[in-house]
């Protein structure tokens, strides 16, 4: 096993759609909410209801551990519920939990979400780059030993992304983001498999396109999960530029324009939530592949 | 309530000591290990032991969540014990988590460990800079709101945290943690309590002191965390540069060197595990105290 070629072949016959599982209690259709005896109820039930809906159709969902924890124990189950029934479908299953530290404190944590076992077990976890090496290296470990992977920030979607990552460094010319970059395809390389594809990706943001060109280019073996399509303002011209030319490269997350589409389309009533997230998922399907192959 | 005047009285009576709750299985006594039907279980046990004997001795408390989430629910299970019985036992409790992220997301993790009540709810979270601005607001609203704290990553104690660290940013003639830095103080200006300190901290290594000295000129008002005293080689001399002048303004963190102090001490057996944490921390406050008003 090797995360980034079983990413690559699921892609190929599905789709290069992450789905995010960000549950928000108060989004979630009433029936389910009525029927749950608990918040992390809910969200399982919502959950596979989603994954039912679109396994046949995405290789991998997200879920973000945030919306998980912040419902405490009962949440944390809801997560651990979601990702045991989201592998039985067939999926890959990224924790995005930005996780980082150093020394034996990240191999904890590399343990917990790449370890061959355990209840938080995932084939890949998102990770946070600012300890530099000493926080990385426990996680490259598993990847090699586990056959896991990670995607490390390198640049964000959000507003103000630059108050660090776009920072002019050293003598380099060169900006923080591209430092970062340089560092992701440097830590990745002994992770790249027979798809010319390393299990070490990197997290670049649709919502800056000119960046993203740079990118492809520092960093051409990692796959790049690019957040910001739909709710946050990129559109599928936006992330052409995270993709190779020959279409590979690149998985892009959307999570409340799947998951919560039935806000959003006359036709889909809440109880039709799961058919909604299925239609959204095959429209964005659409609109990626004639932006990438035009 | 205010994070930063509570803590601040809290070392007045105390003293500047920090304890990490880092449990590693391997490492807690036989006697606990055996009696325990789980690791959690054994954890808090053994966590329950330390806080029994240093409580009185000083102001706060800091799991590390990477070593509670390796076990999934069992070990999660173990730290809302843990902070829930160190609470009862008059300790603040900061949870490490160097969470990270944006928008609804940041909020989301907010709610989970500053928020007014939850399984995971605690006085203060560790937290990353690398996403910007936004990364950090949805932390500073609920520390307003819930009188609660954040410490944010600066400078960290690993050999190559000058990866991105130690970079220089622009031609401001700084290196990225100093631009942190001005951050970090002026996303706590609003936060300064009576005390003179935010409730927006800073983490700071004692593994390099020269740095120090500038941080704390860059930071007039926020408590440093610091992490690096003991096992990773930092010794009171180190974190003098972390304290102002009048002997305040400081938590020196030390995990292993206190929890697992009975593996160094001859007089101790594991049995008394909790007899070598207090000694060791005696041993710690008197060391800091005799380095910070020589």
């Amino acid at each position: 096993m090797h995360f980034a070629d079983l990413l690559v072949k699921k892609i190929k016959v599905t789709s290069p759609i992450c789905v995010g599982l960000d549950p928000r209690f108060e989004q979630i259709p009433e029936h389910i909410r009525e029927d749950a005896a608990t918040v992390g109820t809910a969200f399982f039930e919502f959950n596979k209801g989603i994954i039912d809906a679109v396994h046949d159709l995405v290789p991998i969902v997200k879920p973000q551990l945030a919306f998980y924890e912040q419902y405490g124990l009962d949440g944390v189950a809801a997560f651990v519920r979601t990702i045991e029934y989201a592998k039985e479908q067939g999926l890959l299953v990224l924790a995005d939990g930005k996780r980082n530290d150093i020394g034996s404190t990240a191999e904890a944590y590399a343990q917990a979400y790449i370890g061959e076992s355990g209840d938080f077990s995932v084939d890949a976890l998102t990770v946070s780059p600012y300890l530099g090496y000493d926080g990385i290296k426990p996680f490259l470990e598993l990847c090699t030993v586990n056959g896991k992977g990670i995607f490390i920030l390198v640049k964000t979607s959000n507003v103000s992304s630059g108050d660090i990552q776009d920072r002019k460094v050293d003598d380099l010319n060169m900006a923080l983001y591209e430092l970062v970059a340089q560092f992701v395809d440097s830590w990745g390389h002994d992770l790249i498999g027979e798809s010319g594809y390393s299990s070490v990706g990197a997290v670049v943001a649709a919502t800056y396109p000119k960046e993203a060109v740079k990118l492809r280019e520092l960093m051409p073996n990692s796959i790049f999960l690019v957040p910001g399509y739909g709710a946050q303002g990129g559109g599928a011209k936006d992330v052409v530029s995270c993709f190779k030319p020959d279409g590979t490269g690149a998985i892009v997350n959307n999570s409340r324009g799947i998951i919560f589409a039935y806000e959003k389309m006359d036709k889909f009533g809440p109880k039709q939530y799961a058919e909604a997230a299925r239609e959204a998922v095959l429209a964005m399907k659409e609109d990626l592949e004639s932006a990438i192959r035009p």
